[in-house]
């Protein structure tokens, strides 16, 4: 993956970056195909026909390639195209390669760009991610206890942990102070609860071959578009179905994790997530969170990268650069976090997860 | 699908319509995915996350959904994942369906978005689809003999076939003289060797059982988005490449082929297309043409739909519509224009033939 922050890059030169050093790394220069993801570049950057613009960019305009997207999860969508084409015998070895490019443009502009993934009825009304997350969150401190404090410790384990990677975005500190003193976004979300915009690419290359990582499970799950359909605003249906599909194709369950990279765009969803994919138990979150269990040195590492609030989010780049992320410490590779893990499990997060994904990767032994 | 056209619906609807039909023709009301293709619904309706949104408006909320995009032959891209997650055992039914809405905006603006498939330094000299499809088009002329008369025939034939569908957007039979004296477009195009700006949904039902119809094969090709680069303006390297691995997988060849839509988005394509895929002889397809060979009734009918010439081209719906017509024609159910066929191919160009499908369709005897 590429640094994750403010990039002077244009979006193909970043997401190329990514792809080379995934290539290299696999010892594979000619995949099968290429799989793209990019959630809007058409709109982030003004050009469109990503999979043949990667792939030509690449030097790989002769390999067929494609382009797939579900919003902010869609690099995992990338990776799941990938795999089902392997698994089918179509491919032997899949590039998938994420990324996107927001930071040239104006806050508002990001923000109508990213708020096309929002039920258009709600959207008229004004709603924007953050106004939507703000109401998840308050409604989950009004009926399950959550606290600003834990979602403040969130934010403050997330920016200590990317202090620790080189390709995050936010590499310094923050106190709980900071944190809950930092200006209102949306009611109760603060700024420091809030991941950034961020430029960035991430890659992976999947090969029907049995390397040091393997997929073990892979799961999808949906939701209404529109938030207000929802039987209930503080807990995330697609995650649960998305992490049930996934325990069913590995074969285990949550008790096997060791290590987990969740979606913490907003820093509540990171306590929500854990317990939605069973890794911590119902309403057990906030309190594993003040208690250390899900920091570098914990249990249960969570976010060692940073996550999404210190690692930045390039959109469909972050999906694939949770992954990076777990392949580095599933090989010993996670220089200066590194947690003694066989097992890890990603939850990626699209639209206001209305589509949602949860991945096992399994070490070898 | 939809009848194809100016329509005032919105593009989910025009999806909704599409699905519904498929799955009620399918007799599966519940698939176990829905993958959605949709080359820029964000620029062309100002919504986005079209894998939730198609799914919610068809109370498949719950349903996994992802949104596939490989320019203007998105259709097949999202026929092929679905394939690919159905082989390789993920899933047992996958609703796809295809759609595009452009009407509702200024010609400009259609083309603007368009475009945006175009290399970007070729696009930066002002470059638009027509232009480069009059370039490919010229060189044809100049190196193979083409000649105005027989793209004009193509016009000609398509119209009549479209006359007889009554999911065309134009049913109006057009004479050679009219095709021949309609306005300039890019030299040496002219209007009615032009397809139209249209609105339509698309959609098929995979199923893991055997139906009626089965895909014999199917197969992408690639080439850069510089058409500058390429080694030959007056073929597509992307249909060649894809043709190949679809006769691979199916274990035959173009001789088993008895009907074929083909991507006449520019009615040269449909004589070049015919001789990429091996359909025609090279050097024959104008010849075929001008002796009534591709017409209803002749050896080998092309688009009995009427192509994208006159059935009308929305994009990603245009793939599966194609593939539409062929279930028609295989099950005996092309009421108007029946032909008699066992094997169908397909052909579909993504961009300006960066990106093709080739597809084979079988019946059942």
């Amino acid at each position: 993956m590429t640094r994750f922050g403010r990039r002077d890059e244009k979006l193909p030169d970043l997401m190329a970056e990514a792809a080379l050093a995934a290539m290299a790394d696999a010892g594979i220069d000619r995949p099968d195909a290429v799989i793209v993801a990019a959630m809007n570049p058409e709109e982030f950057t003004g050009e469109g026909n990503y999979g043949s613009l990667i792939a030509t960019r690449l030097g790989l305009s002769h390999v067929p390639a494609l382009r797939v997207e579900t919003a902010t999860s869609s690099g995992v969508a990338a990776v799941y195209s990938a795999f089902a084409a392997i698994a089918a015998g179509l491919q032997r070895s899949v590039l998938v390669v994420g990324g996107e490019k927001m930071t040239h443009l104006a806050t508002p502009r990001v923000s109508e760009i990213i708020g096309r993934s929002i039920d258009p009825h709600e959207k008229s009304y004004g709603t924007t991610m953050p106004a939507l997350a703000g109401l998840v969150t308050r409604a989950a401190m009004h009926r399950r206890g959550l606290t600003l404090r834990e979602i403040s410790q969130v934010a403050v384990k997330n920016h200590a942990h990317g202090a620790r990677n080189p390709y995050a975005h936010f590499r310094d500190p923050v106190t709980l102070e900071a944190v809950m003193e930092s200006r209102l976004v949306a009611d109760p979300l603060r700024l420091y609860h809030c991941c950034p915009i961020s430029d960035g690419g991430a890659a992976l290359l999947l090969t029907v071959e049995r390397r040091a990582v393997r997929i073990a499970g892979i799961g999808q799950g949906g939701d209404t578009l529109a938030v207000r359909y929802r039987r209930d605003l503080t807990s995330f249906r697609a995650t649960q179905a998305a992490a049930d599909a996934a325990y069913r194709m590995a074969g285990f369950g949550a008790e096997r994790v060791d290590v987990a990279e969740v979606h913490d765009a907003f820093t509540p969803f990171e306590l929500i997530s854990l317990e939605d994919t069973g890794l911590v138990p119902p309403g057990k979150a906030g309190r594993a969170t003040l208690d250390g269990h899900t920091a570098i040195g914990g249990r249960l590492p969570v976010n060692t990268s940073g996550g999404l609030k210190a690692r930045g989010h390039p959109l469909a780049a972050t999906g694939i650069s949770q992954l990076v992320e777990l392949c580095w410490q599933l090989t010993g590779r996670a220089e200066g976090r590194q947690v003694e893990a066989h097992v890890g499990l990603a939850q990626s997060i699209g639209g206001l997860a209305t589509n949602n994904w949860v991945t096992l990767l399994e070490g070898r032994r």
